[in-house]
């Protein structure tokens, strides 16, 4: 048994919760969770998988594709709309909502916990989602630790809790301590559109390029287009 | 648009949640929500179903196997663990917990609800649930509520929560609402055993039949066997 205990980590294959599985595999004896919910950068999926070889550690995909196809709408996972190109900002990326999704990826995450004993569930949001998504915010990490105490009193481990220990961080300090941890962000994958390399041009390409930059960190990622930045109309110089 | 706006009923095909169904049908816009997470008695479903089709109101059945084939240990998904005969009691109907499950329905309906624009999220738990489910609790339901009112800040309704009007009630007032409301009982299905009738003996049934006996509803229930429930080692005179 590790000091800090087991942990239940939710990792994407991105560069957030891949630094988080390498920053808890310090402490606790580490389960890795991945959600399928259709979305279109699934490979991302296979980065995850990666990491969990890397670490030694057990890894579920846990396919939700059942409960998101009800929630329609968003072109993460609707293959007839587009994803948007440009700067994150919230006009054009509201449309990568998939409704209430960390809710129900922390939930099913919390059961998991409670059957194999562990006592924290971890989750890599990070500052730089607030403006966005509502549940990337402390407010709502808090509101769900509260939650998922109550639901699992008397099951779950005594000093369970939901932990999200970058909540306040932007995505550029990730980068900084990830790249300290010995993180090869080689194993690691942005992209909203899932190509075969990153596409450079959508908002998640942005932020992670940006991140590199800001923490000067190299960026080991092959990109297919280097977008004008400063005006996301004049796209984008394909290779 | 009926007065109170568009809900979301999660709906197992039991007596409480088909009350439930009923009662909201009387001012709000209705979809039902069932979940299959592999249990023994899924046909439960079916009766969800029927009561969709009673009240001509949308249903979706969303599978949640996947979800649910990590959450080992249950008897309600288990098919090498027994259910338990005997009165409900938390020593021995334990083992019927999927652990986290409320929470887990909650999250998915609230994004159903997000995407569809529902202003209500409505669950049937009751007071005679509490002892042995957390998830099943006051303090749960408006933990949950907080923390769903966050995640879906922006994206819900204005006024969107989660309503569990029979939290503090009985199962027997439940029974006599749903009487006074209409509802034919004998559309409802409550055995944890999923068998052709209801067994009589497990403690959903000792439940069901002790509900409508306290009610003074008449119970149009077909039991397999009548044990003697003063002595839950005595069992059972199968028919």
């Amino acid at each position: 048994m590790k000091v800090g205990g087991k942990a239940v980590a939710i990792v994407s294959g991105g560069m957030d919760s891949t630094v988080l599985a390498y920053d808890l595999a310090q402490c606790y004896e580490l389960t890795l969770l991945s959600f399928n919910y259709g979305q279109r950068h699934a490979k991302e999926l296979q980065y995850a998988a990666r990491t969990a070889n890397k670490l030694g550690v057990p890894h579920h995909v846990i396919d939700l594709t059942n409960v998101t196809h009800l929630l329609g709408g968003s072109s993460l996972t609707s293959g007839n709309i587009d994803v948007p190109d440009g700067h994150y900002a919230a006009d054009n990326m509201r449309i990568t909502v998939v409704p209430n999704r960390n809710a129900i990826m922390l939930s099913v995450a919390t059961g998991v916990a409670v059957s194999i004993g562990a006592n924290v569930v971890a989750t890599a949001v990070h500052g730089g989602d607030h403006y966005i998504y509502p549940d990337c915010r402390p407010e709502f990490v808090k509101a769900m630790d509260a939650a998922m105490a109550v639901a699992t009193l008397g099951f779950s481990a005594p000093t369970f809790r939901l932990f999200a220990p970058y909540v306040h961080w932007s995505k550029a300090d990730i980068a900084a301590y990830g790249s300290s941890l010995g993180v090869d962000f080689a194993d690691t994958w942005s992209c909203y559109k899932g190509g075969d390399v990153h596409c450079g041009s959508c908002g998640t390409c942005y932020e992670r390029r940006e991140a590199f930059n800001d923490a000067g960190v190299p960026d080991p990622t092959v990109y297919l287009a280097t977008p004008d930045y400063s005006d996301p109309r004049k796209v984008l110089s394909r290779a």
